[in-house]
């Protein structure tokens, strides 16, 4: 075994697979089609080759995205922390699942030390009056809010469900995340009865709409339970207003969760953590330390006030799997306060790059990223050629149009706009052809606008002002003949 | 990075982490608040040193436990394959999301691939008439099961939610899965409406009692939509009778899921796929390769009949996370078949070592596993002291119990099977305690039985007889003086 995985390491180096410089292509664009023969995907009755499989890997290597890389700045995630990789790699090896201390103690006892720390950082209580888990995504962690929502208001709804109760309602910003709509179809709400409150020219979530959105609905008969805020949207990186939103929840008797799974991290740093003010308020909080932080993905948590919150809320009290008599103290046992039987062990890779960081070295991640989101703002601000879709950032994203040279100083009709939304993605389809950078684009349907570039900053690999010049640079030069 | 992860391979060999004679300890046993203090789990403001971090990971290895023991019969897993394992640590280089094919190219065609050996392997049609997502783990797949019917008998249920509609009920027998009703708390159909049918002696479902149950939910108004069939179910590893159960699903139009989240790696065998007859007339089926197969864990497949039926179900066309203007055929960014945003990458290392292995080698392993189940029920069987539950095994569990010498040949009252039941427990305490052999024990409530063994074979490392001689021998000098 360790023949074979001394062999992948070696052939990682040799093919650069580590290679932080921005020197290395950030990928090699090929068709799907075209990649499943040159990987020959195929899987047989015979096995491949030692030959083969090296091959394969090395293939693999060159054909997949270098997230890393420093001109990855597609997703709300890219590299990851050195240390956090080895804890991946060493979660590995004990191939175990999260449910009990008796087949994972170690992993326990580091996912318990998590929560705490999240816990504090978040300004909730410690527990046992606090609680939390890690979770398959941010996704799943946003349902667990709605879930406890919902089972607080209505505890019988676990053993009854939704049938004969009145609409349940959850309240979101239309610039929130999917997961909501998605969450309100598997709970058994309905997308229908998610309220997508408007938000201000900034993106957040406008409390005087909330207010009112909460009004209609129970003028409707249909019963509000839950607010989601969101702290870091997914495209333009707004915070929402949480002392106000938490004053209505408060004031409504509805539970308020914070989809914190972009901005939470910014509560390690003292100099932008007040972009979260108020989240102590909330009832739970969902935060994805695999997004800017660099944690390895998966790494997202749920936290939540209450003692024995999820596991009330959630104990199927299956003896079979969770026995009662064992030799030590099965409260250590997780597994029934889970959606999940059998849990990744996602918590021991953030336990190891923390430990190895120090709370300290975290938050200076953390400011040096947003210090260089400053960077790229300042200069994109005033270039000739780019333009802002907000005239300011809150978070870790930034979104901007580039106005090739044949464009500028035109009439701006509707027309032009068009093509400028064509021109988007046709700048990034140069990129991904070239494989020199990557940075998303997207439109925004609820405010009626075409394609723009948003591009991210995160903490790893730490970036610089160079690597932001890149962008820029780069951008200019793949648009010059368009 | 290398020097950090080629020095975590050196700690690994140095403290013979991969150790797969069975000379090492399964596990040292210590309680949680003291391991807390041997790794110094607190996280602190100030980074740990690499002295310390080096420290650690020799802790974690020191007292994780060794899944990969040959003496680590303790759960529906064990060990992990040595490409899978060299799969999953080329995915966490690579720490990306398996939601387009922009991010992920690489691992969106070895997933592709997955999908379409695993409906073969089932015997349901191929892409894109059938379908198939990995999901984080069996309870997960099982709810995708369960929202997959759901919106099929009715799909405004995704618009509208269950508000107004009669209960919708689902059927699993009683020693199906806890997911079921997990689930059911979840998607807001609440837990008294699973009904749980009644098994025969041998642990299978009754199609007698489905069909009685059916007309019974019927005659309440309720609304009857789901059964699951399970195949291996957790405890004894019984299989559900699949032809009978899909005929009355026919007859009633129900959607039939089949649970083979343990039992589905029998698929690869010849000379045990019969175990799993009927499984291709079913609507839906979930597997988990990372239980008796040994891939690394998470791997969990949803396999369902239909074109585009999972992204028809689970769209919320997110158009600023999936762009539909892409230079490349979007068709393959699975983001929106999915109830999750970012998803883990889970295909890699499984389709890495189905390559490696080949579907003969799999198959070989699984017949492997097998034998060595029939030798072990064999061996303990006619032995003095042992006593099985079942009279049979269908599965890769076996349950029995060890009655000590002091306890053999007395009358078996209550008061006997009572302390029986206690000293279960107490053997399993010896084993933690000295560290030479880990098997699970369970009651089965349903059944009013208290604590017995489960004896689990898997795949990885491959079982011996030795192995197998092993386990009973230590149970009886664990017990030669209770």
């Amino acid at each position: 075994m360790t023949e074979l995985l001394g062999r992948l390491l070696e052939i990682l180096e040799e093919e650069n697979a580590f290679d932080r410089t921005g020197n290395e292509p950030v990928l090699h664009f090929v068709h799907p089609e075209e990649l499943q023969k040159r990987l020959s995907i195929q899987l047989t009755e015979e096995p491949a080759t030692k030959g083969e499989i090296e091959t394969t890997i090395r293939q693999t290597i060159r054909y997949s995205v270098k997230t890393f890389s420093p001109h990855f700045h597609n997703q709300l995630y890219a590299g990851v922390d050195e240390y956090g990789l080895a804890g991946s790699w060493l979660t590995d090896v004990f191939n175990t699942s999260q449910y009990t201390y008796e087949v994972a103690p170690v992993f326990t006892v580091m996912e318990r030390q998590i929560i705490e720390k999240s816990l504090e950082l978040v300004g909730y209580p410690p527990l046992p009056e606090g609680d939390g888990i890690l979770c398959p995504g941010g996704s799943i962690s946003n349902m667990y809010g709605m879930v406890m929502a919902r089972y607080k208001m209505i505890p019988d709804v676990k053993r009854k469900g939704l049938a004969g109760l009145p609409p349940m309602v959850c309240f979101t910003s239309e610039a929130g995340h999917y997961s909501i709509s998605k969450g309100a179809h598997w709970l058994g709400l309905g997308t229908d009865h998610v309220y997508k409150v408007k938000c201000d020219e900034f993106g957040r979530m406008r409390p005087d709409e909330l207010k009112a959105a909460i009004a209609e609905v129970k003028k409707q008969g249909h019963l509000p339970f839950f607010v989601n805020a969101t702290c870091g949207t997914t495209v333009l990186g707004s915070f929402d207003p949480l002392p106000e939103i938490a004053a209505i929840c408060r004031e409504e008797n509805l539970w308020l969760h914070v989809d914190a799974c972009l901005g939470g991290t910014l509560l390690l740093s003292k100099k932008y953590r007040d972009r979260l003010k108020g989240i102590e308020l909330s009832n739970s909080v969902a935060w994805n330390p695999h997004k800017m932080l660099g944690a390895p993905f998966q790494c997202s948590l749920f936290l939540v006030k209450g003692k024995n919150a999820l596991h009330e809320a959630n104990c199927a009290g299956a003896r079979y799997l969770f026995q009662q008599d064992k030799h030590y103290d099965v409260s250590w046992d997780t597994g029934d306060k889970s959606l999940q039987c059998g849990r990744k062990v996602d918590g021991a890779k953030f336990w190891l790059m923390w430990k190895a960081r120090g709370t300290k070295g975290l938050r200076e991640s953390v400011e040096l990223a947003m210090s260089t989101v400053e960077y790229f703002f300042e200069r994109i601000k005033s270039r000739k050629g780019f333009r802002l879709v907000l005239p300011r950032y809150e978070g870790c994203n930034i979104c901007f149009w580039y106005i090739p040279p044949s464009m500028q100083g035109q009439q701006e009709t509707q027309e032009w706009w068009n093509k400028l939304y064509e021109v988007t993605a046709k700048i990034k389809e140069r990129m991904m052809i070239e494989g020199t950078l990557m940075v998303g684009y997207t439109p925004l349907s609820y405010k009626n606008i075409g394609n723009f570039f948003r591009m991210v900053v995160t903490c790893q690999p730490p970036p610089t002002k160079a690597s932001m010049d890149y962008v820029i640079d780069k951008i200019e030069k793949l648009s010059v003949d368009l």
